[in-house]
């Protein structure tokens, strides 16, 4: 099946049209500062073909005309695609799983939009475009939340009176889900079902742990919104609560303030002084840099203090991938995570460490009592297989 | 050395009166409602005396000078007081061991109040009024932040911006340290050095832990608050952040009231929806109440993520202690907890874990890999002796 799969900021535009049987990428792209000036597409083709257009984007409805006519340019017109995936960030309450978009759906993912305003707009209104435009193809919704929406209710509870968050929907969401499942299903075909507790680590410029028992999320570190857990790109991760209520008070920041601070500017950024960019941040620790050190250092304490977190849900792990930017491409830095949890069992050939490959590989020694693998994901295929048996 | 304690609170003082080397206490009370209507005072003796004072107690000041007539009328004159020990609870950056009353140190306890705006205050004013009402006697400030303030960079810093966190003075502050100690200093004793790595769980109506690794504490669950980590009888632990910003906007509450329903409104008391006292709750939950049976399974699902949080940061756990009021009197809520932990080799003896006892107990079984201790707490006592180790 010939699917497009899409993912819209609320100034972005990401498109991958693709196959699901051979897994085939057919082309892909990025519609960038839509709605602002310099806006232009960024296009790549399967056989190499690349190329970038500047052409005016005022809204998400001119950006995806653009994406049609450049696919139907290179051989794939409109009725050649067979469905369209759509990327949600938030799915709240209604998407413990999949869904094909329908007038219900749709509203759906507009009611839940004030936990995650920036996103849920921009694609509910991309969505609608979408249907309106091309009434032929069926569209799906995948909710980044969905595969953690059934975790046990001790680990989702935030523990505030029940009247508010029952009233305001307060819980742990978490978010990565899409990547997190993909990583399931793809390290429980390479190891042949011999895999049972699984610390998923997809550690990108936004990072989060999940642990997967049997293929069932069971906790995740991420929370209401994507701000939680591990120490990301810009993103502060876990720190004390009241720590926002002490910079409104004591610091006079506003609360926009504090969230763009905390979301933003926070994070390895931060620390490094330098970047939100890990390879900038190894390059400066390797010069001699403190502060790109430091960033590292509280980088492996706290995604290993979050991992062993994650191990404790499931009672124990026996198996861990590390995915996305950095999981996949540093080997630097999944060895000084993995390091720390030598007490753990984990134990890492150093040697096969340093591959890279598209394929997952093992890169724990034999006698490791954990097993460790990188493993590339996938979200867009993982969207697309989704849209495959929702409408194949 | 005799030793007066004093713990002061905005509207409250306890009191108790003791001796380091015999370490018995001669008479102990509380002074509540002051600058309230209905003002008391709760006094009791070594002998077992005991008395109820309905006194007006229109300020800190009233409230001390009843204290000392108290003690004179049972024996104590003043010049039998040979120290005062001020609980401070934060000590900010000032505070990295206990320290003499001077005008510079008085001075640092109301220059990083703002950090504890509550408590500081009032503990600065009390400390001041015993230093004018009896020049003779010295007082020292032990402050509830000092045995964490030379934990590792990597875990104290936040990933906020370097220019707000120094600013600020934001990092991981922590509290309970003196109990802590305590627990390290005892357990050792008790134990003849025979411990490493000890994970301390203070468990009370507030809760922490702290990972103790050959006498230095190498991290804690309290943040730069004590709303951190946990979750506690009112109190909500750990929590994403951005939830203060989603209660501020899209609930409407101001951030006075978040801080109050995070601090006052939410833990174990908005679980159960019954009481902030764990034996409420255990009653409830043995007569098939859900929303109590949840607040244990929460308590005891993040009490065991925590732990292996503190084991993770020093690469193991030789030693488990419980104490303050849960952990000293609950063999249900140490059971439920520690049972979490069977994977990492916490083996509780059931029947060893029914007592109750003033001594260090082990209620690990012989094989445990953890040895798991309920070790009673004494920050009275741990005060006393940091009076005497700089007065006497």
């Amino acid at each position: 099946m010939n699917v497009l799969v899409i993912n819209a900021g609320s100034s972005s535009l990401k498109y991958q049209l693709l196959d699901t049987t051979t897994k085939k990428v057919y082309a892909k792209g990025n519609c960038e500062r839509i709605g602002i000036d310099g806006s232009f597409i960024g296009h790549e083709e399967n056989d190499g073909g690349k190329q970038k257009l500047e052409v005016a984007l005022p809204d998400h409805k001119t950006a995806i005309k653009h994406v049609f006519d450049i696919l139907a340019e290179a051989g794939f017109d409109t009725d050649k695609i067979e469905g369209i995936g759509h990327r949600v960030v938030q799915g709240g309450w209604y998407f413990p799983e999949s869904k094909v978009v329908t007038d219900e759906t749709l509203g759906w993912v507009r009611e839940v939009a004030p936990l995650a305003p920036l996103h849920n707009y921009a694609e509910a209104d991309v969505i609608e475009i979408c249907r309106d435009m091309f009434p032929s193809i069926g569209n799906v919704i995948v909710a980044d939340t969905s595969f953690h929406y059934n975790m046990p209710e001790k680990a989702w509870r935030y523990a505030l009176p029940r009247d508010v968050v029952d009233k305001l929907h307060i819980r742990k969401y978490g978010a990565h889900g899409t990547s997190h499942r993909y990583i399931w299903k793809t390290t429980s075909e390479f190891l042949n079902g011999d895999v049972h507790k699984l610390v998923s680590c997809h550690l990108g410029s936004g990072a989060s742990l999940s642990a997967i028992e049997d293929g069932h999320d069971m906790d995740t570190t991420m929370g209401l919104t994507p701000l939680d857990g591990l120490i990301m790109g810009t993103r502060c991760g876990t720190i004390d609560p009241a720590t926002v209520c002490y910079l409104q008070r004591v610091g006079g920041y506003s609360v926009d303030e504090v969230d763009t601070m905390m979301n933003k500017q926070s994070g390895l950024l931060a620390v490094s002084g330098v970047s939100s960019d890990s390879r900038d941040i190894e390059a400066g620790a390797h010069n001699g840099d403190a502060n790109c050190q430091m960033a590292l250092d509280m980088f492996y304490y706290r995604t290993s203090q979050l991992i062993a977190e994650m191990a404790q849900s499931m009672h124990g792990f026996d198996t861990m991938v590390f995915t996305a930017g950095i999981g996949e491409n540093s080997a630097e830095m999944r060895l000084g995570v993995a390091k720390e949890l030598e007490w753990l069992g984990v134990k890492i050939d150093e040697k096969a460490n340093e591959v890279r490959s598209d394929e997952p590989c093992v890169i724990s020694t034999e006698d490791s009592k954990v097993k460790v693998l990188v493993v590339p994901t996938n979200e867009e295929l993982m969207i697309a297989l989704d849209v495959e048996a929702l409408l194949g």
